[in-house]
This record gives C-alpha cells, sequence and structure tokens, in this order.
C-alpha cells in the first residue's frame, strides 16, 4: 500500500516561442504574440508527485529535506530568474511548457532514486497546467 | 509517451434543483435550499484535461487558442451569466453539477477532435468539484 | 492603539439586474446579460474589518465565535443559496454587488456593537470586488 | 458510466514528530524542527474523492449534507483545534501527514457507505500534500 | 457616501533589471539574478481601485464592460506575451514593479475619467505586490 | 510621492490560549478549544507594507534580499515550527494573532530602517487575518 507525496515549487522564468526550421511568419502564425522576438515570462509552479512505502520507522514517504537540497540545486535554483530558451536541460527544445514538463519528468525520474517520481505538473497561469508521466506507470493520475 | 493539457475556463450562472416527478416536500427534502423556487447561483470553474503527443514541430499537445475558440463560441459563453435550468446542453436533466460535468465531457469528446479529452472537472464551490471521464480512458486520472 | 480583524464568510447566491423604471431596451445596454430573465450567480465573499483595543485580558479584539454568530444567523444563513432580488436586506434595491455591500455595512454597523466596523468588502468573483466604509471613519483603508 | 465528488474539509491542529524507540539525536536528524519538544501545527485541508453513479432521480452521486454530518462529527471536529499526537484515529502513530491520509482514508473507506471512497489528499501547507488509496481502486487518479 | 470598486487584470511579460548608467558589475550587485542579460518573467496581476457614488438609477459606481474594454485596448493587451523593457508606457525607465505600478496609475488617471482611480496594485509574485497612490487621494488604503 | 512594497512570508507554529491569571473555566469560556492543554497550530502568512520614494537610480522602493534576510533571520527562521508561547518576541503575552500582530509591527518598525513600515497584517487562517499600524501613520490603509 503506497501513499503519494505532492511537492510544489516555484520559479519565474522567460521564454521565447520559435521553431527556427519554420518560415517568419509560420512562427507568428503558430505562437501568435509568443513568437514576439524580446519574449515574456510567467511564475511558474512545478508539482511533483511521488510515491512510496510509508516507512514504519519514521513514517514518512520520503525526507522532503532531501527532495527539497536535490530540486533547488539542480532544477529550480538555475531556472528562477533566467531565460529558459538559455536552459541546457531543454537542450534546445522549443520551451513550450509540454517540452517543460517532459524534460523535468526524465530529470528526475533519472536522478532522484530515494522514491518513485509519477507525475510532474508545470503550471504556466492560473488557466493553464501541462502534465507528463510514464505510459507504465503503476499508479495513474 | 503523451502529455496531458490542462485548461480552466469561468463562468457564472444560476440554478433550482427540483425534480417535477417528486412531491413539493421530497424536493425540499432532497435538495433543502437549492430547492427554493427563486434559484441561487455560482461561479463555476471547468477544467478540461486533454491528452497529446508533444507535436515534434511545434513543442505542443494542441493549439491553445483553436481550443479557447472552441469552448468560448459553443459552452461558456452561452452558459455565462445566464440561468442552468434554461441550458439546452442539459436538455431537461436537473442541473445538478454531475449532470453538468457529464453533458460538458460529452458535447466536448464528440465535438472537439484535436486533442483526446480525458476528463472533465466542475468546481461549484472552493469545497465542492465533481469529475467525469469514460470508464475506458486509456489514461485515468 | 487599536488592531484590525478582518473576517470573511462565503455564500451563493442569484440575481437579476433590472431596473423597472427604465425600459426593456435600456435595462439590456445598461446590465447586458446580467438581465436576462432568468438571473444568474455568484459564490460571494463578504469580508469584515473591525477596529479595536487588543483587550489586556483576552488578547482579543472581539470574540470572534459571537461575531460569527451574528453574521450567520442574521446575514449569512438568510442569503445563502437565496436570490438577492428577494432578499428584505436590500429593501428593493437593484442587487448589484455595490448595494450589497453598502447594506451590510449599514446592518452590520448598526446591529454588531462588540468592535468597531471599519469596512465591507464583497467579492462577486475572483476579478470583482466592492467596498464600502463611512466617509469620517476614524481609520480608512 | 460514474462520476467522481471531490469534497474538501479544513481543520486546524498541532503535531510533534518524534519516535520513541529512536534516540533524542537521532529523532532530530530525522524531524529537524518537527521535532521540536513543543510542537508545531497547520491549518490542513482535507479532501476525499468519493465515486457513483449518477442517480436518476436526483441528479446526484451522494448526499453531500450526509456526508458533511459524518465528516464533521465523526473527523473534522474532534481533530480541528487539538493537538494530533492525542487523536485516537492515529492510535499512537506517529502522526505524519503519510499517516494521517491513510488513517483517514481507512476510517471513511470502512464508515461511509453512501458512495465508493477512492483517494484522500491532505494538504499540510500550500506546498505539500499527501495522498492515499488502496491499490485496486477500480478507478486511479 | 462612496463606494469603492475593484477590478483585477492579468498578464504574462518578461522583464530585466538594468540600469545604462551603472557599470556591470553595480548592476548585478544592485539587481542579481534579475539583472541576466536574457531577462526573466512573470504573470502580473493588476488591481485598480475606484471611487464613485452609487448610481441611484444603475446601482453601479461605474460601467464594468467601459473600463475593462479601456483597460484591454489601453494597456492590458499591449502588455500582455511582451517584453516590458519595450514598452512605451514605461518610456526608458527601468521596469521594476514599482516602476509599472506609477505609470499605470499615472495612465488611468489621465485617460479614465468614469470613475475616480484611488490606487494601482501590481502583484508579480504570490509573495510580493506593490501600490501607487497620490497623496493627496480623498480615500487612503 | 511614495510607493508601497507588500511582502509576504510563511510559517507554521502551534499556540495555546490560556491567560493564568483567569481559571479554567473562565479560559475554557474565553477560548474555547484555542485553550485546550496540547495546543493546536496554523500555517500562518505574515504580510509587511512598507513606503518609500522611489529610488531613481534603482527604481526600487527598497533593497527586497535584505528585506527578506532581516525577516527570516530575525523573525521568520525563529518562529517557523516552533510554539509560539514559548517565543521571547511575545515575552508571555498570551499568543493571540492580535498580539503577534503587534509585536512584529513593534519588531520590525525599530530594527529594520530601510524602508518605512506602514502595517503589517498576519492571516491565520483563510477565514481570519489581523493588522496593526501606528495611529499616526502618514499613509494609512
Amino acid at each position: 500500500m503506497k501513499a503519494y507525496l505532492n511537492r510544489r515549487y516555484r520559479f519565474s522564468a522567460s521564454h521565447r516561442l520559435d521553431n527556427p526550421a519554420m518560415s517568419e511568419s509560420e512562427n507568428r502564425a503558430c505562437y501568435g504574440k509568443c513568437n514576439n522576438p524580446h519574449g515574456h515570462g510567467h511564475n511558474y509552479i512545478v508539482e511533483l508527485t511521488l510515491a512510496g512505502e510509508i516507512d514504519k520507522d519514521t513514517g514518512m514517504v520520503c525526507d522532503l529535506a532531501e527532495l527539497d537540497r536535490f530540486m533547488r540545486e539542480q532544477l529550480i535554483g538555475p531556472m528562477h530568474e533566467s531565460n529558459l530558451n538559455q536552459q541546457r536541460l531543454l537542450d534546445g527544445e522549443i520551451p513550450t511548457t509540454e517540452a517543460l514538463s517532459k524534460n523535468i519528468y526524465e530529470y528526475v525520474k533519472k536522478n532522484f532514486r530515494k522514491a518513485d517520481l509519477q507525475r510532474v505538473r508545470v503550471e504556466e497561469t492560473a488557466q493553464n497546467a501541462f502534465e507528463f508521466h510514464a505510459p507504465n506507470a503503476s499508479h495513474r493520475f
């Protein structure tokens, strides 16, 4: 019987949506004002869901302080007050929030091993959020 | 590997809960003050979840502007500042939020084809929300 | 030296904006869809601000349980799940949120005497709020 | 075809994280400041998700007034403005929010029979939430 | 006796804090990561407070549809999904949120005459907000 | 012409309301369940409002990093995950949120000199907030 931990982080960043393989007018048609050359930005919220047994000794799924240190040092710190088009995490992908949620999912899945990542949710605005999770997750949301 | 887009819309409407097949006292026992003949109302929030591949060219699951246009023209616009007992969408069903979420789900599933609707959530108050999704959804929440 | 207590209450109600002294087309021009004959509704939030000395014995400005009882019995209870056009509090005034905040202000000012009402704020939606307070309030917001 | 009802409750409580089977320094290493002997506290939010058919006569999944009465009398009332280390619900378990979500899940599953409990979510802070649900739930979140 | 209308608008934008009259290291010391050459961004919320008599015929302080049209056409539309360093509204000032609130205040005060602007509040993040209002406002907040 | 900076901080703490000068039954009558000997707790939000000229060189009212360092080291850090009855800041006063807002006001007013403190607001729950400010503040809220 597993429990699920949800943890939220915040960062502020800018981005510009532009695909160099498309023409200027195709980019404008596809991305609208998000294609303007000077970019725009958001206050992003990242929510992780991790599954684990409740440890009999501690009563906890995982050590939150350890998770926070990992996230702040490796992901949130570098992205906060940055431009996402410059982020190595995205490695040249167009910095849509879809791509952001996928890349955060893959990075945490590979590098944080103290609990089992199930889902990454990234809120771009109060109206908009994207989620990513593996198709074979034992637990789905 | 699919990503999931969540998009929120708001509208304000009134409703009265009353089943004409039940007696006045049965209606009062069933619905309490929600059965008062003059109705009451809410600020509703509708959240859709749609699944899709992240398009390689655009980095997006689906064109949000297109989804917004569909929702505003066909559902949110007609319901905003209306009385739900008058809505054709509900077609004579008692306008509970359960019925609202089911009918929005069925309408979007049938009429919006650019991404795969997974779930409709309707928040009636800050304490209350109802969700609807097909039993055979490939991804469940 | 005074402290200020802010207390929030919630209720859900419907209303229709219509001035019988105006023609049908004037009403439509003035109120738009809010004039539709079947009404619409909101989840309202009422926030009171009351001033008072911090009592030396209790450390409190006023007994919150007493304020809550007053508000629930005399205002929030009767308005919750009602139609505002029927409310005696508004006494035939057009049930705009401006009128609601003014009438709640006047009712509480006159009838609750355990602390000094400074302001009433009524939130109609997440985008909209109205406030009312006397012009000669010793403390202004 | 089932619909899902989500309902939220709030309570304020204190707790201290301390495992009597561990030494003082082990407890301090494990729980940090949450191990301080005087405790600390939170405004908790409990969200239940229940599944059910939409009743043909009433349009509802379950009678919310009945659910609210059950929750307030048996769980939220006793926990509000209490210390969780004293709660019989937790029966001597360390009052982490993981344990709280598991015990609320088990209690509601066993004792509320008017709809089918799917999930319990407990929010400890705006950054933190825990969820619990049975591994063989017919519907997963 | 006046009532006060509060109205909220949202836009997403990027900015870079950099004073060309200061050296690179002075800019870095003053603005930290907000000085990075690629900028970052936010979801901004603008809240206006306007005072007015409650009109005897309409029950309203001012026509919200008219205020919304003014704000969307002249301020929110041009700023949404833009870079604030490019905005003519700021006219070369460093685009801090302090400067933004002051310039929005001055623009609305001068150009919207249907109600009396009292205050502009700009929220940059959930932790941060700036306000501006004239020192001789008849009503203060 | 001054601008106003609002900055929010969060901490979680427990408290017990009990006046040793009153009898057990008087305490129970006065504080209800908040008088239970094991205490309870909250997620508190502290919002400061500070006034200042917008600096011509930096475009800012005051250096937020400096304010954050002051608040975290001297107030928020010591109170987070603590019991307020043990806090020296309150110096034996009954730890109501009224007393908390007054003492935070007086401490910041005396010890932080880079901008002019106007107001302290402490939110105890989503329904409840207390504010404190000096009667002769040049700007009032």
